[in-house]
């Protein structure tokens, strides 16, 4: 039956011969891995049984194929190629394509992407990345200090009086917590625009070019308006958590040339796709994904924190957000929470220059004076 | 130095009382289990560790609380209610709330959502559910039966053909395979006119009222275009894979008036959340979750089937689509994915009437006449 149809039509020019790749890790024994890769074949083009596969234009053109099976240690590994033409250049489908339906199989985890040259038009990158966004702080070489304005339940006053310490201590990116979006405590206009003006007046003060990243995550129709507002208000960047709001959304906002402000995504309702037996690896979703996605810099809990990533994981989001892609510049690296000041040494033997240390919690630490805590850690940072 | 700006503040009149409830499952022994649970009630609120966490307001009124604490058997599990301040009468905060920070902190399950009578308004459900649907559909009492499009490579032409044979079948509903969106092999404008149209003579033919359903799983900013498109130019239904646009999109999508048609949920790209050592209940995400984000039915992958889910997961996941929830409708469950003639009855058993049939590679087992093989999974549904 779908032979029949299959044979009535002749689709062949619409196959351009370009792939992309994707390598797997899979679970299981030799015979196990391969029938795991096999079935990513199906599953992620065709979700037909390889039996009812017409054979012709679909079997040799929409499929995807292995082009490589090897063992290292006790793990598989498997680079599967995709016709570019299965993604319909949408990001969404890429996502889709890359482990949609894969992502309810066990044992399947996604290592690597490489995307064809051609798939880059969907892909702008981010506005800024690594220079763009050193070029605004006006911080040439040392890493990037950051901290987040907390507790809820502060109110706006309270938030802007925290954002203006921060800022005369020397920090270069104050933005929200991730949980503050709209709430009666701290409603969002008010805050925005009481904490840009604060970080302002600040910078005035110190000759800084610190900035108030807004948090914008929101439903999907007031994202782009509150991005918006922000702007308008006095933010100098934005924070998202594409978990929450699709990395679509994140790439959409960081497409946007009204807005055209640093965008930084935050790991928040994205943990399971990295904590299970199958799943995404922290590099390619902390890091490939964020800078598809448009990212400027990208947040993830920093090892020996509160939070369960290894300094191995750790690194391999660093490794990611940095790696030479054709036309996407590299990214911040945003090592958060848990942070203290004791274990910066070892953070910068590991991260190097280009990263920004997220600080909340161990700010409030060393002394009752918040600018002073603010310019010891700028002091450890800058050594 | 927090406690200090939080006390110069006094928004006490922020505080209604009123709080929703999670319930969580929490792995690991009695001490391990309770130190989770009053990690959540600081880490999905202030973010801040306890003794930071100023007296007054903010401890009493803004963070998690734990209601209950329980072993169950080898099982911990804790209710935690927090204040419906917290989440802004935003669905994506609301997310947040649930399981945002900690989805990245392993051993903790989202279990069930009790959320407050103040916020429903925000979750006005589906538009349909489940007596919508069936009126929709002409079908009172019977299970209804659903197939895709496919596979990928097929011609609009092609999977019109395909579209009208499954109709003249007496499939109630036809939906793209989830992979189809906007591909040049059946770009999305041509797939959804012709499959429209071949539906709709079909039903001419048989005075049927079946269902072409449309997926606008697509880049944030198309979604709702490509819904009115789809509307447009015929199609019954619409389908979204809120785990690639994020649950909020399709939330937006379901209570767009202007569109107004049937919303169905896909799985891709969810499993992660139920499939690891953290995660959301399977009743929770393709239930609960879907409902509030106004899907009027949810597919998930069938026990027996090519994917994972146990029986048990299918049942708590067809447990929730139809909870009483104070105004919001049961919805459909659609379990699909490697069913077989076989194991209806089986699932008659565990599912009921209200439940949607989702047949794929099965219906082109039983004979080489698609038409045939359609009449005869309806006798045996009807049966």
């Amino acid at each position: 039956m779908i032979r029949e149809i299959a044979e009535n039509q002749s689709p062949a020019k619409l196959a351009s011969g370009e792939r992309f790749s994707v390598t797997y890790r899979l679970c299981g024994n030799e015979k196990e891995a391969l029938a795991r890769a096999k079935d990513i074949c199906l599953e992620q083009t065709v979700e037909f049984p390889d039996d009812l596969v017409p054979d012709g234009f679909i079997r040799d053109h929409v499929l995807g194929k292995i082009e490589s099976f090897d063992r290292q240690g006790d793990i598989f590994r498997t680079v599967i190629s995709f016709p570019i033409e299965t993604t319909a250049g949408e990001f969404t489908q890429v996502l889709n394509v890359i482990f949609g339906n894969i992502s309810i199989k066990p044992g399947i985890y996604v290592e690597t992407v490489d995307v064809a040259p051609s798939l880059f038009r969907i892909f702008k990158g981010p506005r800024f990345g690594v220079m763009g966004l050193r070029s605004l702080l006006d911080v040439q070489a040392r890493p990037l200090l950051a901290t987040a304005l907390k507790p809820m339940g502060l109110t706006s006053k309270g938030l802007a009086d925290l954002a203006r310490r921060f800022a005369l201590g020397g920090i270069d990116l104050i933005k929200d917590d991730h949980g503050l979006t709209d709430q009666a405590y701290a409603p969002f206009r008010e805050r925005v625009a009481l904490c840009a003006e604060a970080v302002e007046r600040a910078n005035r003060e110190t000759g800084m070019r610190c900035r108030y990243v807004a948090n914008i995550t929101a439903p999907a129709g007031e994202i782009l308006e509150r991005a918006a507002t922000a702007k308008e208000l006095g933010a100098g960047a934005l924070m998202i958590a594409p978990g929450i709001t699709g990395l679509d959304a994140m790439k959409r906002l960081a497409e946007d040339d009204a807005v055209a402000l640093p965008v930084i995504s935050h790991p928040a309702f994205l943990g399971c796709f990295v904590m299970g037996g199958n799943g995404i690896s922290h590099g390619c979703l902390f890091g490939t994904f964020a800078r598809f996605a448009g990212a400027d810099a990208s947040i993830y809990p920093n090892y020996g924190g509160r939070f369960s990533f290894s300094r191995e994981e750790c690194a391999n989001i660093a490794a990611a957000c940095i790696a030479p892609i054709d036309g996407i510049p590299p990214i911040f690296p945003a090592p958060g929470g848990g942070m203290t000041m004791e274990n910066i040494p070892d953070m910068a033997a590991l991260y190097g220059r280009d990263v920004i240390y997220l600080v909340g919690g161990g700010l409030f630490r060393h002394s009752d004076d918040l600018v002073k805590n603010c310019r010891h850690f700028r002091s450890l940072i800058d050594a």
